[in-house]
Formats: C-alpha cells, structure tokens, sequence
C-alpha cells in the first residue's frame, strides 16, 4: 500500500488515514493536548484605491461577480448554511462556475442540505472535486458510497472557525447570501423576504476569504444596520429577485417529539438538572433543536416556573419555545448561533437581549476561551455511545454517514453534557461495546439518560453524589447494555468494512479523531 | 551623516528620515499609489486548554496580570484613549512595569493626554524608549524638544489600525480599560459609573495583541451584553475601585465657540454646504467636536429643519447636539468613533440607530473601502493652509507639535473636505506659502472657509459652478492670502529647524509623509 492509502492508529485507538487529500494528518491526542504554537492565517491587505470611494460594490450579475474573483481550478468556494434547505444560490453559484469551465473546485459549505443534490452531477462533471462540510440528504449518500472524488472532512461548528482562521483551508471566494445588505456589503440575517436570524456561520470566511461576494434580494440604503458582517470585508454585491425560500430556510426538525418513551427521557433529564442541583437561579443551559431536546426546554421552563428559578442565559438555536422563555422573563439573555424558526428571527430582530454570536465566540478551540465551556448544562443527541461514554453523532451503526457533526463536539466542553437516547431504535441498540463513528470522546460526556435509566459517568463523582437520593432510576452503563441487549435478542448483524476511508471525523483541534470506511458493497445492512 | 540619519525626498517634495527607530522609511508615493501587496499580522494562535474552562480569567491585582505576560524589554504596550484626560490605568502599569525593573519599552497609546505627564520621568529613566501615538500636552513638548529617546509617529486612527493590521506594529501587551466587564473579558464602554461610550480605538489592540488585559470597575455577570470587545480575545481581567475621572473623561473641547468671527466663519460653512447642492435629502456629514464645527453643525441643523431635509446618517464623535438632531428625527443615524459628552454616551447606550463603529470601519485605508470616503461633507480643523490647499494640523505656524492627527487624514476622502479656520490667530497667518508640516495634501482639501472669503479648490470645478450664484464670497486663495499678509504686515520671524527628526507624519497607507523638526533652542519664536 502506498504511503498515501497508509492508516495509523491514534490517541483514541482509531485508524485514520495518514494523508487526507494529500495532506498530512494530524492525529487525535486528546482532550486539550494539541499545541500546535503556530500562528493565524494572514488574509491579504487590500487598498482602497481598489474599491469605489462611494462605497457602491453592486455589480450587475452574480455570473459578473464571479467572473471579476478571478477564479482558478481547484480554488476553495465557501459559504454558509443560514438558509438550509431553502438556499437558492449555490447550485446557480457552481452551474456558473461550470458555464465558465472550473474544474477541480473544492466546495466548502458549513452545511449542505438535500436542496443541492444537483452538486452531484456537477462532482461527476470534475467542476468540484471534493465537498468539506456537513453532508446531508443525497450528498452524504454519495459520499458514503465512495463516489466523490476526495474525502469528506466533518467538522464541528467550532473546528470549521478553527481550520479557517488557523489556515488549514484557504477560501479563495466565499459568498455571503444575506437577507438584507447595503451597497457597501454590510448585510444582516434578522430582516427582509428571505430572514433566516443570523449570519455567524458566514462570518469567518468574511474576515479570511480572499474574495467576498454579498447576494442579497433586499437592498437597502447604506448604512445597513445592524452590520452582522461588516462591508470593510465585502468585495462585490449582487442584487437577485429572491436568495432563499422562506418555508425551507427555517429547519423541519424543532418539532417536540410525540412519542411516549421520548417525552419520558425529556422529563427524566429535567428531573436530573434539578436534582443535581445544576437548576438554580443564574444558571444557563443549552438544548439542541431536536423534538426531544425541545420536550426537555419544555419540562425544564415548567420546573423552573415552579421553583421561581431564572436562567442568566440559554445558549441557543433558538426556537419559539426558548423565545417564550425570554420574554416571560425566565432568562436575561439568549447567545444564539443560529434561528431555527421566525419566532427566533423575530425576537433576535426585536430584542436586544437575544443576542447573535458567531462559531469563534461560542465554540472555536483556538481562542482565549469560548462560551461553550462555561454552560452548566447541554442536551444533545447521538446515534450511538458507548460503555465508555464514547459517543457518536455522524454514523449509525449501519456504518452510512447521514448527519453532521454541527456544535455537538463543542458543546461536550460544558459543565455537565447528558445525552437523552432511547436505549433502541428500529430494534438496533442504542449502548454498544464500540461506536461505529467516534465523534466524541467519552471523558466529555456525563449523563446518558434513557427509558431504561440514568447511566452517569464515572468520572463525575459529584453528579452521582448528588442525585443519590433523587429517586431517579440511576444505573450502569453495562447494566442497561445488557437488559436492551437480551430484549433484542441474538446481535445483529453488523455492516462490514472496507478499508476504504471515504471520510474522517476532526476533533475541535483541527486533528483527525475517526475515518469513516465505506461499506463492502452488497453487505451493508439494509434495516 | 551616517545612513541611520540620513534624510530622502518623499513625492511630496518633504524631507525624511531613510529610518525611523531603526525601521526603514517607506516614503509617501501619493494619495493611492502605495501598493505594498502583503499579507496582514497574523496573531498568534491560542487554546482553550489555557484558559479557565468556566470563563473566569480574573486575576487579583493589576501587577499580577502584567507579571503573567511575561513582559520583556523592548516590548510594546498599548492602550486606547476613551478615558481621555480622565485615564487612571495607564500611570499605574508603568509605574509597575518600573518597579518590575522593565526597560526600553515603548508605548502605543491610542493618544496620550496631560493626565499622562508622569510617564516623563520613565522616559527619563529608560522605562520608555518612546511613545508612538497622539501627544498631547507636556508630553507633545516633551517630544518637541528632541528629548525623547526615539522619534514620535504620529498617525490617523484609521493609520494606527492600518499599523497594526498590517504588521507595522506588534502589539505585545494591550490593556482595555473597560467601564462594564464580565469576568471572561467581553466588555462595553456605554455603561457604568465610568462610562466613556465605546471601545472602539482599543479593538485593534483587542485582537492582534498577543496579550489582552481588561481592566474594569463595574463587573457584571457573564455575559456582558453589548460586547464592544470579546472575551475570546482577552486574557486577563482586573477589577479595581476606579479606573477613570468621569469628569474628565468627556473632552473639554465641546464648546461652541462664541468668537463672532468664527461664528460667521461656521454660517457660511453650513451656506457653503446647502449652496452646493450637498444638503439634500439622504446626505451625509461629519464634523469635528471644536467650537467652530459644532457651530456649522448647530446652522446646518436649522436650515434642514426649514428646508424639511433629513439626512442619512452623521458620523461623530458625537455629542449633545448630534443627539438631539437624531432624536428629533433629522437624521436615521449616528456612526459613532467616540463619544465626546455623556449625552452621547447615553444615546450609544439607549438608541440602536446610534451605532459605535471602529476605526477599521470608518477610516482604515488598507481594507475593502472604508466609511469616510462615503460623507457627503466633511468639516474639519487646521492649524495652517497653504495656497495649494495642502494642510497643517499637528505643529503650528512656531514649529512646535501640538495636536494628534485624530480621524483627520482620514476625513479628508469625504467627497467634500471643508476646512472653516480663521485667516490669522494671534496676528498670525493661516494661509501660508509652505505648510510647515504636511499633514494633509492638497487634492483632498476642496473648500477653504474664512471670515473674508470662501477659497474652492480649482480642480472642484463643479463646487465652483454649484456655488456662482449663490451670494457667497468665493475669492481665489492667493487673494485672501495676499490681505492678510498685507493687514498682519512685515512677514513674522520663522522657527529656525535643526536637522535632527522629532517626529514623524504618517499618511494613512503607512507610508512617510512629512518630519516634524527639532526647533534650534534659543531661537523658538515664543509668539
């Protein structure tokens, strides 16, 4: 095998490849023992002898914005992912690309979504090489299925901030669709047709990127305000009819979960926050926008009416029901990172005290700090985790990459991160012995609360001391394990691998914590 | 004369030293002509296994916090001037940087003011090599009289961003004297008892510094919201009693002057500017916080009221009068560089249409465009113009560096430069053959307003043809120059300048404008 198919084991015990698209990898440590002691990419100074001294960046056609960037094969194209599955721009963005003939372009999205399922053909094409970004829908598929010509690499909210700004990767253009800007390129999330709340995801590649190019569909008269990404940074502005598609832009999936077994997790894990002691006036906490993270806000905002607790602040995707929570006065702040319905537009919009971030305040490793580590309480999901609290959010234990990896590694740094899981889905465990994809490393996880009962970490000795007496069913991790086992049965039947690795996992670092392999065609499980 | 003190002709026809505390000189090349094609500083990269996980970076004393910086001599300290003459930190960190036995330090203030009078003696003792920023009072003298151990720069805000964006300056240490802080270092200057508006000469230093020490008297819980500076970019934070005079931290300089003279000068300001065709619905202003600009703002507002003309927005320095004109609806908003009265700090804290910007957006030369070339008019001070409409604002007719460049440079894109000065102070002229000191060139002065005559700039041949039927007395800049001379008399006793370079002009792009000389002693005109 040639130096560049090579795998090496890292700190965590997983195979990764040596080489990642032909660049050397650096494997996983452990928690907190990178140092890599170098310094932050340097963007080029630009001059404002180049720039219109009236301030006015318009130009005509998306196609002409593009064309001025002076793109080159194999060049990095960026954007964000504010308007999910309503985004209207980035499939015109690389048919354009394509009509200029571009070839070999990597895309990197901080996420895709199954709206840019034309970007398949265009990877067939050669226009883009390779996708770095959450894949999701038939993008993952294609991938999973080793069809795209380069690795996937999966970052986290946080390590997407952390590559740019430690120049890991280079963005030649980014574009930045917004639903509101000016002429000058200053451009806001929170107002206009296509409102989708914020643009943090976006902000990065407008402070690094070589090129920016706003697209918006409203324009207003300088100065836009308020300025969530500052024209200084801007080089062009398009104007189209409509960037995004309302009904889309907001996610589909902050609807509370119905299911009985669910809503019992949700109350089980407010129940825990209490008894821990972690509910107390002041205190802040951060739930996904997941049904049953959505169900656990709900308990949680009941319990605190009751005991008359209010937070400091909630970490959000926000949602109407968080948004309730601030204006009936049961926080003082919502720090948002993105808006996952038009409530949270809205009241980030109207409301001083909802407060847009951005990945390099809440979640960027390589900082002086981030907010994500001072939350006393996360609840987040996964597919699979562990006997040792290793966790998994990316694949399932059929080996097929369907999510991405989104703030979940950021968050685990909080004081106290409980994963609510059924312990089984469509039959298939939930605990194993060994997560199919680590995503998470075990020693930042805390609580796994299920149907069955509360597994706690040992390592938090505290937390199992303070809910000693809580009534809450408090069991082990193997204990659980075994009782789901033996209800499903013989083991089933597990995907088997190839040593293929059609994509890898990045620890908040910047270093390669997992592969994903791709699966021996014909075998994989089809449940 | 050795290469070290050897003095080149610039582009502007001024005399320069080949290197400037041992740093070679780039020499001015025009306005636009400089394109060095670098990249910006790249900071060093940080972890957040450095920091406190949940986000409390308080240290107990000040010393404490500097000793943890690791100062070394020779190193860079620097501070931004919100606080004024009413600063309390900055005496007290080199008082300490002294008793820790620190030499040859050089500090990068913002400005410096008369309150800063003690760091004379650490000058004197070799604590300070020089100081590199605005100076004001006994400092400016101090620095007059060739007595610095090293050469003054003197730059515009948006050239001191510029010098450290782009690496001319390596920040080792910056302190950001905060009047509201949380414990994680995110920070705002619009509340408090201390309270100075905003932080935004500080951001620079906040986010290309390797060390970032907050230091606050008004501590409120995580999260600090606004965040003027973010505490990812903060090191440090120190709580003291007191870190600043509020009486002194509004400038003294917001009078409307009541010279009869200078009144008349400021109404035809605002005549000039209606006359041209530039008041009209939508426009843009900007003036300066001396009694003769606040005067033109205070005509300006009455004949937009009578004309019922609304402008876009006014850049500030802001102060009572520009509140209430944002107040009574006559301008949508404030962009805000500092604030110069409480009623302005109390606007930036209550009002969101009074927004606080940063020297990267408004004025710094080296990004994609800026916010000063957008102002429809600009009106600033000199202290000399000469017949080619270059000007003078940092040394005055007796050779003596007296004033900081302020946003000044910077102001001087705007689309229409207006300079309101008296003909002659103290007997002396204003309109001169030679500047003494060139701190603004001529292409970007348009309008000269006196008390015996509007001078327009003859390549403004359309402020000329706006402004012929107007009424106003528009005479050719030779014609006002010659009656002065002929009213003031005999041609007054010059300075008599050594060789030896006391100081240093900056254009914007960071190249070298002009020198400021030492005065041959005995032979000062005391004028």
């Amino acid at each position: 095998m040639s130096e560049k198919y090579k795998l090496i084991k890292n700190k965590a015990g997983r195979m990764i490849p040596k080489y990642v698209n032909d660049v050397e990898s650096i494997p996983y440590k452990g928690v907190g023992k990178h140092f890599p002691n170098t310094k932050k990419a340097s963007p080029l100074i630009s001059y404002c002898q180049n720039y219109p001294s009236n301030g006015n960046k318009i130009v005509p056609t998306l196609k002409k914005a593009l064309e001025k960037c002076n793109i080159k094969n194999g060049m990095t194209i960026s954007n964000h992912h504010h308007f999910r599955n309503g985004d209207l721009i980035m499939n015109q963005v690389f048919n354009i690309l394509a009509e200029l003939g571009k070839k070999n372009l990597r895309w990197f999205p901080s996420a895709s979504f199954p709206c840019h399922e034309p970007m398949i053909q265009h990877m067939e094409s050669g226009v883009i090489k390779h996708i770095e970004g959450s894949l999701n829908g038939p993008l993952g598929k294609f991938a999973s299925e080793g069809k795209m010509n380069g690795t996937a690499i999966l970052r986290s909210h946080g390590g997407r901030w952390q590559s740019i700004q430690d120049g890991e990767v280079h963005i030649d253009v980014a574009i930045i669709a917004a639903p509101t800007a000016d002429s000058f390129g200053n451009c806001t999330g929170d107002r206009g047709p296509s409102a989708c709340g914020l643009l943090g995801f976006g902000l990065a590649d407008s402070l690094y990127a070589d090129k920016v190019i706003v697209v918006t569909d409203n324009l207003v008269d300088f100065p836009c305000i308020p300025w969530q990404i500052q024209g200084n940074n801007v080089d062009y502005v398009v104007v189209l009819d409509k960037i995004g598609d309302p009904e889309k832009i907001v996610s589909g999936t902050t609807k509370i979960t119905k299911s009985p077994d669910r809503l019992f997790i949700a109350e089980q894990t407010a129940k825990f926050v209490q008894a821990a002691g972690i509910m107390k006036n002041g205190f802040s906490f951060q739930a996904g926008a997941g049904g049953t993270a959505l169900a656990f806000a709900i308990y949680l905002k009941k319990m605190m009416k009751k005991a008359d607790i209010k937070a400091r602040f909630i970490r959000a995707g926000s949602t109407k029901y968080l948004v309730e929570m601030l204006e009936e006065g049961l926080t003082d702040y919502i720090l948002d990172g993105q808006t996952f319905d038009l409530e949270g537009v809205r009241s980030m919009r109207e409301n001083s005290n909802h407060v847009n971030t951005s990945p390099f305040t809440s979640y960027n490793w390589h900082g002086k700090g981030n907010f994500a580590s001072m939350l006393d309480v996360v609840v987040l999901g996964a597919t699979e985790v562990d006997i040792n609290f290793n966790a998994n959010v990316v694949t399932h234990s059929d080996g097929q990459m369907l999510h991405g990896i989104g703030g979940w590694q950021n968050c685990l740094f909080s004081k106290c991160t409980i994963l609510p899981i059924p312990s089984f889905r469509n039959r298939i465990p939930i605990i194993v012995d060994k997560v199919t994809t680590l995503v998470g490393p075990g020693e930042l996880i805390d609580v796994i609360i299920t149907e069955r009962g509360i597994a706690i970490n040992p390592n938090r000795k505290d937390l199992i001391k303070a809910t000693k007496n809580s009534g809450l069913k408090i069991r082990r991790i193997e204990d659980i394990k075994e009782e789901v086992d033996s209800l499903v049965g013989a083991p089933l039947e597990k995907p088997i691998f190839t040593d293929e690795v059609i994509g890898i996992i990045k620890w908040v670092d910047g270093t390669v914590l997992d592969s994903i392999f791709k699966i021996k065609t014909g075998e994989l499980n089809e449940r």
